[in-house]
């Protein structure tokens, strides 16, 4: 049923770009693909448990998600937000009527005892999607973004509470729980690991520095796909990060040099490969605007990885 | 501002028809009024606090709620519904997107350490409502149905999970909280006390049976709106409960020797007072149609109370 020789591919992920690459993957690859989501970023909102990146990465490979406004759930609603807006309650961040159906039942289950692996687990069989999806960790590690201006915020808190604004001094991920067996499991048995056009520093970071994962990459052929083009982030705040946090001009090849010896291949946007060295690398187009871009980009990237053997 | 010489009146409140009734009263004694609500009904659905009789209250006196359809908010949709059900979730109750901010907003302050009367004086105030709204208690009292087939229900799972089908042998309130000092302190300061039109069983018994009620009663001039009509219950499930659990005929009078002598008049429809002695009694239209009708039937009731003097 898959499109790759490859048997078990594991893929990082962060949110809309690295849910989007990994829909492709699922494409190609079926279930034979394990995401392996970011839960830095995860917060409570009245007082539901919400994990922002493994629910688009669950809405995304499920086909429900809203393409065009870039998040959240096609056909969504907000009545219970603008009720909440009524009661004065906190309406900055956009939860929706069909998006709280996923919090609730997560935050139900938590309380009753059932791991963030699990809940997610029951949630991704219920939406009929062929690939695993592990959040990585069961533990709380919760990014925070030390700002110039605002002090330590919340992931949330900066991102969509001050829309990125804050000058990013450093960022630190509060809580060192260990990754899941699944996902250790999932790592030590993959013959392709793909981090994919995520940001390093809030989205892959956060997976990288579990407990366990160093030592399940070891042996690893791991490669990744540039979220810097043509010297701008596709998506998100990552090109005001990087000259902040590593003192280079935002790029592609600031991104290989970050990831460093952990990568066996890079690909990157037609163009940007020139001033990378010290590694094979692939060029192509990679931002993907169809749901055929994803699927192509993928399908290539494997291709790739396989000229890598 | 209040069409009433009464200073100060408290409605004792079950849901659908006391808070059509406490409506009328809220027309015409505004501020003067104070709702002391039933909450053996609450309930814990979707992880979240179901308070049915104070939100069936709080959105008729705000006048939010569905007269046609008779509970819940007019204009409601239920997106978080069906997705829940989508996840396998249990459905069975009919939370809607615009009632669930309230059960988030309730179930987060409560987690925060605000007591059920707090934050449904807070609800209550964003709203724009007059009167006081109040929980009978802070502490949890529960409803429970035993039945003749289906063992012992909550009386949720019983009404609606089972829409009161099984037979009621016995009624029993699990938990036995006191009374609110606020719900007291109306109680003593009261020059009338009005019972409306509710379940004497199930939704009246449990708030006069709070601990400090029966004293606070002690010389009040209280008065009931009988809910049963020519034999049968406007609404629900109380005539077939009269006969199973006092063993009389449902009507009118069986409510009245139900209440005893707490009872210094009592409010029914025209043609049933004949069969009732030994008390007061005013004999007017009782069903409200109509907004109109509620306003109408208050003015009614306060004017007898009057003439109780």
């Amino acid at each position: 049923m898959s499109g790759t020789s490859f048997r078990s591919i594991v893929a990082l992920s962060g949110g809309v770009g690295g849910a989007r690459f990994a829909d492709g993957l699922a494409k190609v690859a079926g279930s034979a693909l394990t995401v392996v989501v970011n839960t830095g970023d995860d917060f409570v909102h009245w007082g539901l448990t919400v994990s922002p990146d493994v629910d688009t990465v669950m809405y995304t490979l499920g086909g429900l998600s809203d393409d065009e406004r870039g998040w959240g759930l096609r056909g969504e609603t907000f009545e219970t937000l603008e009720r909440v807006r009524a009661f004065g309650g906190p309406a900055w961040f956009m939860l929706g009527d069909r998006d709280l159906a996923t919090h609730l039942t997560r935050t139900d289950a938590l309380a009753r005892g059932e791991t963030l692996t699990q809940i997610t687990a029951r949630l991704v069989k219920s939406v009929g999607i062929a690939p695993t999806i592990l959040p990585m960790s069961d533990g709380p590690c919760r990014t925070m973004i030390h700002t110039a201006e605002d002090g330590v915020l919340s992931f949330q808190e900066w991102f969509v509470g001050r829309r990125a604004a804050p000058r990013v001094r450093r960022v630190e991920f509060v809580g060192n729980p260990p990754a899941t067996h699944q996902v250790l499991d999932a790592l030590r048995s993959a013959d392709l690991v793909v981090i994919g056009p995520s940001n390093p520093f809030v989205s892959i970071d956060p997976i990288l520095s579990r407990p366990g994962v160093s030592d399940a990459l070891v042996g690893r052929r791991v490669i990744a796909v540039s979220p810097i083009v043509g010297g701008r982030a596709v998506k998100g705040p990552l090109a005001e990060m990087i000259p902040s946090l590593v003192g280079d001009a935002p790029s592609a090849a600031a991104v290989a040099n970050y990831y460093g010896e952990l990568l066996a291949g890079f690909v990157v946007e037609h163009g940007d490969e020139a001033a990378i060295s010290g590694l094979r690398v692939h060029a192509t187009d990679t931002i993907m605007k169809t749901r055929a871009d994803r699927e192509r980009l993928a399908a290539e990237v494997l291709s790739f990885a396989e000229s890598l053997r």
